[in-house]
């Protein structure tokens, strides 16, 4: 990896990603938010010791993993929701962006589940601000959008950010269901294209044959 | 409560429903699935070692609710597809009794990743046993009887599982963020109904405002 000029602060980045990576890694590959400070540091090869100075302990550094899927995708949710094509257009690219964030970090559920679980006020309203704020913002902006440009019919921005990103989340935290579901025993890129035109198809079109306005 | 003259009987029944009538209500006050055998014994004023005696200890007790609620909804969810009704009115009916299941039980969602993220393959084989093979079958009954009718178009039943179910669960299991989304601090009833209103809307109209078939 490049070094820079100011070396402690390249070294400190480069510790501190690669714990991050580290951490992702390991809690994409198993199905529970169970992962070992000392795994950790032998899957990245450094010291346990830094995570408790980079991070503060493992909560800091979930944390910290968590703030890094947030800041990627919201910063590229913000840029598609500025962009000047039809509210159309940026609904099915955000769902398709949602499935892949999922797809990408199927960790990113329980994360939040477990950042949320614990109880503590803090957690909830820093996942709130980092995910569902901007999430919320986006929403609005797309169906006031969409309406003023007569392709959506009025909707709360509120209730359709949940059923939509519902309708395009549970299928990454039922993993355990897939055989039964899907017959399979993971999702493959191939069935993740198939359940973005899916899902499309749905919030697009909904299941009847012939279509009729609400 | 009415005692049988198999008097043991009326009273093993009697003591293993107050304790799970007591986790059931203390997990649905919190946003968290700890709760403690004394907190069950106190709220159902019987002794924490009949939670041992009864159902082995708390993971047992866990899982008899689960079963519980599952018994009640996948027995209401056989009825519903047997009946001699189109299949549109089937889906409907059961998005509006998925909706009310997590209304009266939110801590279901909870309940029911805390079984599959203790990374026992045996709890989540159970989970999928009592709710995924019922809904999954129900899902395959109602898409079959609704293309053979005309009113579907055809789907991946297992896919339109997880986006009708994600799309009716999300708001529930995210709780902490109804404040920033819908301005609200709890769900009320009157919100229940809305919601069930809006899932409704999007499953079998889509977003626009002037629907186009698939």
């Amino acid at each position: 990896m490049a070094r820079t000029k100011g070396g402690d602060m390249g070294e400190r980045r480069d510790s501190r990603l690669a714990l991050l990576d580290a951490t992702a890694s390991l809690l994409s590959e198993r199905s529970t938010i169970e992962v070992s400070l000392s795994e950790i540091a032998k899957t990245s090869g450094l010291n346990s010791a830094l995570i408790k100075y980079y991070f503060g302990g493992k909560e800091g550094l979930l944390l910290a993993l968590l703030e890094r899927v947030a800041e990627r995708s919201m910063a590229d949710l913000a840029n598609l929701v500025a962009m000047e094509i039809p509210a159309e257009q940026k609904l099915r690219i955000h769902i398709g962006g949602i499935i892949n964030t999922y797809y990408r970090s199927p960790y990113l559920n329980r994360l939040i589940n477990y950042m949320i679980a614990r109880g503590d006020p803090a957690s909830s309203q820093k996942v709130a601000k980092i995910f569902v704020e901007p999430m919320v913002a986006a929403y609005r902006a797309m169906v006031a959008q969409g309406v003023a440009e007569g392709a959506f019919r009025p909707m709360d921005p509120g209730m359709l950010y949940y059923s939509v990103v519902g309708a395009c989340e549970h299928v990454f935290y039922a993993g355990y269901s897939l055989p039964t579901t899907l017959g399979l025993s993971e999702l493959t890129e191939q069935v993740r294209q198939q359940y973005v035109q899916h899902v499309l198809d749905l919030v697009f079109h909904g299941v009847l044959a012939r279509p009729r306005a609400v």
